[in-house]
């Protein structure tokens, strides 16, 4: 499915400053990046940057001087997902994960897994299948947590919202990733354009692994799976921030869209959702 | 400089488990790994894995049967490392780091940096070079931090420690890599076997990123730099378990050393640590 | 019913020290204390106070030299409560509160109410009758909550263990005070000797208001209600610790015990608590 | 001094609602209500109530029905206080502490001096008299924190304020209860109308228990201490609410004002507190 996605920020920039956005379609064997452009009014230096930490194509601009400094960015992009039966979904074992996938399986910043064992053995672990533990935990949230803009900061994690039961796109996703990992199932988070988000933002889910590939699962039930691009994927929203900032800046806008090209986009159905996984993963 | 170090680790393992061990040497171009056994009592399914996060060497155990395990692993390790005059250590800015010293800068699990900012600016914002800023920040945790075994949990982060004033290497750690992070520096978690360390155990410290290398810093005063022996770095403890334990299992003993060979062992002062640090970067 | 209560705590005073203690046996309506003895070796300065904060008759003691300090009571103490039914438990409207009860609506150190509202209500909110409301969290805690010596600490609170789940009766009662406030319940913290509390100890519970009387709860089910002898009511643990020391001070031994005086004793049955609840009130 | 204070609170009420209000001037030997007048529009059931904690004017109201509700409080007030010279303020040793002082020395919801022994006594541990400890207490807090509105919220307690270093009054008072109270000092919550706050607000500081009376100390030096007008004193703003309302209610509006009655009013000089304590103790 193609789709045609675009952002733009806006900043008063005040002093000298460097930002690193996340804000780029990724590249993957199955997400490619038909065409983009990606400019800066005014002209600033750009560098593109690769970690090899999660999944992510950083830029990073540098501003000598103040301005308003506007950012565009546009892209086309062509993504392709597996629809994978919930039977052959089975838990990898510790034992034979592959090392670049153990790392998401420990505790990071807004996702205190270590604190959530008990909590999440009582709720999920009589669930024998890992697929169907993730929709639990999913389908559990969306029950649990009310979406409600402003709730939430930039510094509320899970060990917060499993309590506090409010937040928005990115609390749902930190808390359905502690889960995961409280249960041993490897989980990152997601981050990307998405088709029928209303209104139009930025949004984030979040990836389990599970039956050897990353399967996709959004707690917010907000968008189609398969109406996502991804931008990056990171332990946590520390490693996958749309802009870190270094100097002093006002942000003083946004705009986000990404709309379907080409008819017959047929969303992912979440009833679907017990006995088909999605993955972006070959 | 050759070190001997070693470790046994005995666990009653009480159902099939898979344990994720930290606790060999590094393999780096400052340090040698000259020879090195690892050996289980009774012999289990082992393997070498390698994560991109971070550095490690990661043994993963496979034990299918209830048993008592002993794992013994002993090394001579030959370090190099540069001493470097501090006005030689000024910051890189962000628009100069590499895209793989970036998530260094992100605040982690026990590395809340985000919450830390107005703190760290107050206190260490005045001090111009970057390298004395992190001389100043250990200094500070030296002397406001009592060292008290015992007086923290696996759950105890930077956040906590900072206020609560008490803790043990890996609380000394964490504080001094959150602080680096709110200034804008670069900072991971390191973890070693170390020299003079009394009473003997794995060793945790930090090292922040400043003139172009990693350069390590030790808030407990234990032990000296240049005895350090690394086992892997990361961004905090969660990266760096000595175990990671998928079972159920009981420790029932641990003894680690770590010997200098041969003599003219001379300890890297900290009246010095003002005026020149230490790399174990090549 | 009659109870013979005693509790000996031993202390090594290594400075001029002042304890404040709370392990008198209280005096109430219900609750007789027909002799009592109070002594410590060797001799100290000592004194009765009230406060107007809770219920509770805290004792202190001057004590000016370095010393062993062995403190004992014991007290014969007739108890009397009611078996109200359920169905003349109706809440109270916060608008028929009297004001001396109303306190226990606001959070407090270790019941943070306030962050509790979503889940309380989420949980408990469909329940009409507020006896059964209170029932239902005090079930729910002894389902979800595990009973574990040593798990925690004097500074965990109910935001902790609601989803650590883990916790002593402390942190048991704790939680049952946050969730009923956070349903605007009045509830307070309750301790006492417990008659057949295995191992004995001091032991902690609580009360909430319905019906126009406090009725007494435990999530733990480690001791018949009506085998409790209270020492106070507060807010909780911050109110109502057995012993507040200023100086330098190791406990070195403490030993509890709770025995009825006769014969006849009728444990209170849970089985009876979903439609009758016990107080102390007059 | 004769003072003018008032207050108007509007809401729009969507439910039968209770709604017990702290903007009552307080009635005590220093501080007479010359005259006052409460009204709300439209006329509603009131009743004022007392409690043994702390100090307050509690006045609840019942409002039966959806309706647009507007509070107005207007009163004319005479304060009397004392200064008293730093020599004379010795701390009282708890050992002769009133029973209605002690709990003062607990931690509360938003006062966690349980956490802050370490950190109060490194930094104040050393100053010999009380009074100027809690002096340098105040003095601390207004150079560490910063003062912004909208940096917290209700759920913001000391614990976060000493790290994070910035906050509103609520906050700045809350922080140096803790830190007193972490110095065996009682101290307790004080809210009230501020003559020459700026904007007009209710206003929260804190008073300690010092020389056998409380000083009233505020670290964000809004207001001179001494165009104060005291509504009630608590544990922290658990117990001193402006406003705790049960039911479905937005708050649409809100005026305060203070004003001076008469010319002559000299501001209690802040250059004088580290020699002059102010107390409005009898």
């Amino acid at each position: 499915m193609k789709f045609r996605v675009s952002s733009v920020l806006e900043y008063e920039v005040r002093s000298p400053t460097t930002l690193i956005l996340s804000i780029h379609a990724l590249r993957t064997p199955t997400q490619a990046v038909l065409e983009e452009t990606f400019t800066t009014e005014p002209s600033v230096k750009m560098e593109e940057l690769t970690t090899a930490h999660g999944e992510n194509r950083f830029v990073r601009l540098e501003v000598n001087e103040k301005t308003n400094l506007a950012i565009s960015y546009q892209a086309t992009v062509d993504t392709r997902y597996q629809v994978i039966a919930q039977d052959q979904l089975e838990a990898v074992p510790v034992v034979e994960l592959d090392g670049s996938v153990i790392p998401f399986l420990f505790p990071s910043r807004y996702c205190q897994s270590d604190k959530l064992y008990r909590l999440a053995y009582s709720k999920f672990g009589d669930i024998q299948n890992s697929y169907l533990q993730v929709v639990a935990i999913t389908d559990w949230i969306y029950e649990n947590v009310e979406y409600l803009s402003g709730s939430t900061s930039s510094q509320t994690s899970a060990y917060d919202t499993v309590t506090e039961r409010a937040g928005v796109c990115r609390d749902f996703a930190h808390l359905g990733i502690a889960l995961c990992r409280a249960l041993t199932i490897p989980a990152r988070y997601f981050t990307g354009y998405a088709y029928q988000l209303n209104p139009p933002d930025f949004h984030a889910c979040f990836e389990a692994y599970i039956g050897g590939q990353w399967l996709v699962f959004d707690a917010t039930r907000l968008a189609p799976l398969n109406g996502l691009v991804k931008i990056a994927a990171g332990r946590d929203a520390a490693d996958t921030a749309v802009a870190s900032i270094f100097g002093s800046v006002v942000s003083t806008g946004m705009q986000v869209d990404c709309q379907v090209l080409g008819k017959g986009f047929v969303p992912f159905s979440r009833e679907n959702a017990h006995v088909k996984g999605l993955s972006f993963s070959g």
